[in-house]
């Protein structure tokens, strides 16, 4: 019988029984078509490769990601993805649907379409992520009846509003799930659902959402599992106990690995989920039961019947491999092709504007001047004098900001921000809208002097400047906006780093290699100014995501996120 | 918060633990909303049930059968599933296909719809098994796309022709798997590979079909499961050695309980997939499993996402049963409304007559007299004299039947059979289309006088008569064609039994009650004839399934199933 390649002798893992069999492999048309003791004699194949004895296991499946989070766009994602076993991947561009909408998500899609890598993307349920700041774009009922007309959709993804979900029956969130129960009962519904317990978590799953990635407990994870829950653990949820549960307890159909955000030094360096799968090895786990989570019950928790296994009729998506623990990838393969040979050079590919033109033009800000820092004193038209401010406090080891309220000073009109003590953070909408600008006052762990400016801001990416001067903050500000977005770290009136980030203000072109270098250069930049946290980028882009607690910065303001509204900088004269 | 209803104080069994929870668990538009241990004080229900701890577990699901099998239509069918604790079904109609074509299928659809029983239905796809026959109807690649728009079908049916499939490329089976994969590559294709190993096994599941619910040898299960197959287990595949398998292994997430063909009269007196499941938990399994593979795992292999487990979202489809281990129902919910309670009468609703008023008139045979049972010897125009002629040989136990050769006399150009110590098998096409009729000898584990006759002949449902004498023949056969189908034996020129079946010739909407007691009176019959087969019925009605080894009648002649060709019945002069 001819068939397109034969992979003899191999250690080949099965799926079904979750352990290895000795055999060989034949592959037709890019899909297994054989697995078994038969081998040369029986099949006239194309292509035939002694596998020495290596270990043969299915490509890495990855459902629940953003791309967005590695600064890179799809093609040298997928580029980076392969090297590391990983071979589909479901991201959910929530982050692009912030800056463009409908078409952010669509051109996404396009831009992975050609990839080596199958993705198969997630709606983004929550653009924009409140109604207490401008972005881009958003994606309405309409825009997801849109996107699911087109074939490479597979899920909704995170719905994240859990509190309004359960508390308020005519929220957003609650027309969408309704509409899409109603118009399209089959489709996956993903979730975030951190803490939830007992009928709280109950009501969310009678609303479709029936998967969870959120940090997870025993507790709160026996709980999902019993009510039917599928659990997605990221490197955060990887705790002793929690991985000590997964490993003793029967419950192996019911989780599987994700990497959610991966930076870009992060994935250059440790890898993308084969360092998850590899971690949770090395924290215990039999390889047999951490391959199956990073390949099997992903594949089908989104129901792609077609891959996640090496059988008949799967697609033939492997990687074969020398140290079974240590995840050592020698070869992998994408629908019997070989796309990566440890012992070949593996060169990025020559990289293209994969976006229409207006991607690349999407901050929409004018040259800024120092005077754009010097923050004029919302006192109600009240007189200079001293005044209790609010300040945004940076903890490292977390995104959450605390407020404090410190005694500020407003001279001629002015918040004389420049003598707090703390540095002062300024957000400008970027997309020609609203021309909204905000402030707020800064301390803690971040920067203690010089300016970082950025336009990876989540969600909304309008360009958000933390400064300790206005001189610095200007000429950081001002790089990002001549680069139509990126990072840029300044000190006395010198660019200490700069991440140009063009393709809507969030994503470069570039190979992930020099993607990874630069931000490595730009975190050296932030700690010489002083940053303490152990992300300073993730700490930065996220003082403007107004659904992570406590106090953040929109343009429309300072934000009590756990009261939902806009507050003022200032609380009172004292 | 308010619910539709409240189930307190019951031991629930959870899909995702197998195990059984004590608690309550509280049910919202016909679904769960919450399972655990918040009652009463908690939620103000419409109803309250106190379950007395009696264990509560989700409704049966039986992903392969044929309704018809059990002579009655879809809601005397339904009726009698909820009585046993099956709340949703997967029929595969192919015996009405075979009669009605694409409109059999729709109409048994139809049948269906306001059934209290789910019903989804499998697509037949081998109608007819055989060119070497004429039926009714047929299902045709565009019956296929026409039905696949409509929202009752869930999956293709079991694939039968495996030999075709395996050995010639441009087979009808072959064209329909092509088709399907590309147009519906997410369609669920149902298989049946008996015996099929290795390669062969191999090449089948890389044609599309992923399950198999035919007769489990250890071997050929462990193989099946290995390469990513799906098994049903129907009550022939329980044997000892099958369910201690199925018992020491860790396969439970690769099989299910499916009950294929249930005769009137067993599942009146032993029920339906709860015999099967209460079956599996008398062998050694323990009810926790048996249960899990009688609900959760087919519900998944159909992807029915919303039913086959007690948790949130999930369809309120659920029993409560007293003896665990005996499967004792008390009483049946679907979708939250009690259907079924042991202490209240369930009577049988009125028959409706529920087809096309032509599915009454499908019998288009004129009387027949004697002389259609005088048989003219295909000679080729030889003279009179001894021939050595076919037998088929019909032997308890099975319904494959032996090719025997044997003398038999021509005299005046007419076959000698009355003299020849064998029976006479006749077919007769009642479709009004070819005319044809074909003749066969019989002996065996058949008949020793009298006659029987019947419309229920799978799978071209054409009228067979097999009897020792012309006058019984013709008056059983007659009965047949003036009741529109059914059975009848007779002896001596007297009816003993009739059983009516005039929709399509092949089924009753008479209840299941009045069915099986027919039924027992019709086999009672059968033997009082000399029939020595475990199950008459079945024998005589597979005298025509010319898919089934090795000598067969059907209205082209006799046919040899493994060559696959019609053949003469006399073979040589001697």
């Amino acid at each position: 019988m001819r068939v397109d390649l034969l992979i003899e002798n191999v250690l080949i893992y099965n799926s079904y029984f979750k352990r290895f069999m000795p055999g060989n492999a034949a592959v037709l048309d890019g899909k297994f078509l054989y697995i078994g003791k038969m081998g040369a004699e029986s099949f006239e194949a194309g292509d035939v490769i002694d596998g020495q004895g290596r270990y043969m296991i299915p490509g890495l499946i990855d459902i629940h990601l953003h791309i967005e989070s590695s600064m890179i766009t799809p093609e040298a994602f997928s580029h980076a993805l392969i090297r590391n076993g990983v071979t589909t991947i479901v991201p959910e561009p929530h982050e692009m649907a912030n800056v463009f909408g409908l078409e952010g998500v669509n051109e996404m899609i396009k831009a992975s379409r050609n990839c080596v890598a199958d993705m198969f993307y997630a709606i983004p349920s929550s653009v924009p992520a409140t109604s207490m700041e401008t972005t881009g774009g958003s994606i309405e009922i309409e825009d997801m009846n849109e996107l699911l007309r087109t074939e490479r959709i597979i899920c909704l993804g995170e719905i994240m509003n859990y509190v309004d979900v359960i508390t308020d029956p005519d929220c957003k969130t609650n027309q969408i799930l309704k509409h899409i129960r109603e118009s399209y009962p089959q489709l996956i519904i993903e979730g975030h659902v951190p803490k939830l317990l007992d009928l709280d978590l109950h009501q969310m799953i009678f609303s479709g959402v029936d998967s969870d990635h959120t940090h997870q407990t025993i507790e709160g994870m026996e709980a999902r599992i019993a009510a039917g829950m599928f659990i997605e653990i990221q490197e955060k949820s990887m705790t002793s106990e929690v991985m000590d549960y997964l490993i003793l307890h029967d419950v192996s159909e019911h989780f599987c690995f994700v990497t959610d955000d991966v930076m870009p030094d992060s994935f250059q360096r440790r890898g993308h989920l084969n360092h998850i799968v590899r971690k949770a090895i090395r924290m215990g786990m039999e390889p047999e039961m951490a391959i199956y989570a990073g390949t099997f019950t992903p594949a089908r928790r989104m129901r792609m019947h077609d891959r996640g296994a090496i059988a008949p009729g799967k697609i033939a998506d492997f990687m074969l491999v020398s140290d079974i623990r240590d995840l050592t990838i020698e070869q992998v393969y994408k629908r019997g092709s070989k796309v990566y040979d440890v012992i070949e050079p593996y060169k990025p590919k020559a990289n293209e504007r994969a976006f229409p033109q207006h991607f690349y033009e999407s901050v929409k800000l004018a040259e800024l001047t120092e005077t754009d820092f010097q923050v004029a004193a919302e006192t109600n038209n009240g007189p200079d004098g001293r005044y209790m401010g609010r300040v945004m406090m940076v903890k490292d080891g977390s995104t959450f900001i605390e407020e404090h309220q410190v005694e500020v000073e407003v001279r001629g009109g002015q918040l004389i921000w420049q003598e707090s003590g703390y540095g002062l953070l300024a957000t400008f909408e970027r997309y020609g809208k609203s021309g909204n600008r905000a402030y707020g006052l800064i301390g803690g762990d971040t920067i203690k002097r010089g300016a970082v400016a950025t336009t990876y801001s989540h969600d909304n990416h309008n360009l958000l400047v933390v400064g300790h001067n206005e001189a610095d903050m200007m000429l950081a500000a001002n790089w990002v906006i001549a680069n139509q977005g990126g990072f840029c770290a300044v000190d006395g009136g010198e660019v200490l780093a700069g991440l140009r980030l063009p393709v809507g203000g969030i994503l470069t072109e570039e190979p992930l290699e020099q993607t990874a270098e630069e931000v490595e250069k730009l975190l050296d930049a932030m700690k010489s100014l002083g940053y303490r946290h152990y992300n300073p980028i993730m700490s930065l882009s996220t003082h403007s995501l107004a659904v992570s607690p406590a106090l953040k910065l929109t343009d429309h303001g300072l934000i009590d996120v756990n009261k939902g509204k806009v507050i003022p900088l200032l609380v009172r004269a004292i």
